[in-house]
């Protein structure tokens, strides 16, 4: 059994291990820079994760809890599907800015580091992917119930579209350090998804 | 002076490095493993290259080289926008398959791989980046002098937008070792490169 404290400590080694992940990488942070950075003793990380692998998929669900967050008060916050899209970019703007584009997707990042060495990371990183797929097929379904897109519009392949853009787009501005790229791809998808709207009556074929 | 013979073993290290950062990354790949698969010894592999770093910034060239080829070869092959860039997808999709989602795009790999640490391979990375965007944002201004897509269209956002759908795609295949979301992206890009067709006559606002 883990104790409030216990679990205030495991806390910190993830909180620290996942800062110095998405800023210098997973093969580029060791565990002695984790324990420093947390402040605590080996044998506290290694009573809560057998291995530098089990901490990273610690990580990848941390930052899982931030990212769904953002996501469910941004799109929560806003009443059409264009605005939910525009208001998610717009705040991972915000965190591209204020970051100085350092880190890019944790996911995105992790993913790419650990390649095909590491498959078990892989999986973890795709739960993410779907988890975000899925979000936004459901809020495209609800913008098809509002008469905002066409029925006709496939929500799993416009949820698939959106996130690779979005995803691309991050690595893009990570690379550059600028945000355009990131920010012309927030406008490329707002006028994709205007396409989708239902054609005026009176203009319909 | 580098002799011819000098010349070949300089290419057989470069394409054994590829091979081997593509598939493991940059990290995971040893020297030694590159000098057993090129079957060169070390002393011929520092005559060429001063250090990892710069053997992997030939690697990137290397690659470079390979993807432009494909580009010129698939997009030169088509007459319309949306005939050039279904056929570029079509053949990174059939690369995909045929490598059975090992490696995904080597750019985008090195680049996440080594994250912030390296601003040098950052740059060399954006390089190829740019060279994809500037080349797709010609085949869009050739696009609007035949005619097909609107003269307001802004050709590069349009190109950075393809890029980043490109990459995001890429990226999400490769973790997911299947090609639905990269095929969906492609529909999608060619769905939208169809909204921007100038509107037919007779119909103009």
């Amino acid at each position: 059994m883990t104790t409030a404290r216990g679990q205030e400590t495991r806390e910190r080694i993830v909180r620290a291990a996942a800062e110095l992940f998405h800023l210098h990488g997973y093969y580029h942070t060791s565990i002695d820079a984790i324990l420093q950075r947390a402040g605590v003793k080996k044998g506290n990380l290694y009573f809560h994760f057998r291995n530098k692998e089990e901490l990273g998929y610690a990580v990848v669900e941390w930052f899982a809890a931030q990212f769904r967050d953002i996501f469910a008060r941004t799109t929560g916050s806003a009443a059409t599907l264009r605005e939910q899209i525009r208001a998610f970019f717009g705040a991972m703007e915000a965190y591209h800015l204020e970051h100085r584009f350092q880190g890019g997707c944790p996911f995105g990042n992790l993913a790419l580091e650990m390649g095909d060495n590491h498959p078990g990371m892989a999986d973890h990183v795709d739960t993410v992917f779907r988890y975000f797929e899925g979000a936004i097929a459901r809020l495209v379904e609800a913008a098809k119930e509002r008469g905002e897109v066409r029925p006709e519009v496939d929500s799993e392949q416009l949820a698939q579209f959106i996130l690779s853009t979005f995803e691309g787009a991050t690595l893009i501005t990570k690379v550059r350090k600028e945000i355009t790229a990131f920010r012309h791809c927030r406008e490329a998808v707002d006028a994709f998804l205007a396409t989708l709207q239902p054609t005026p009556q009176g203009l319909a074929a």
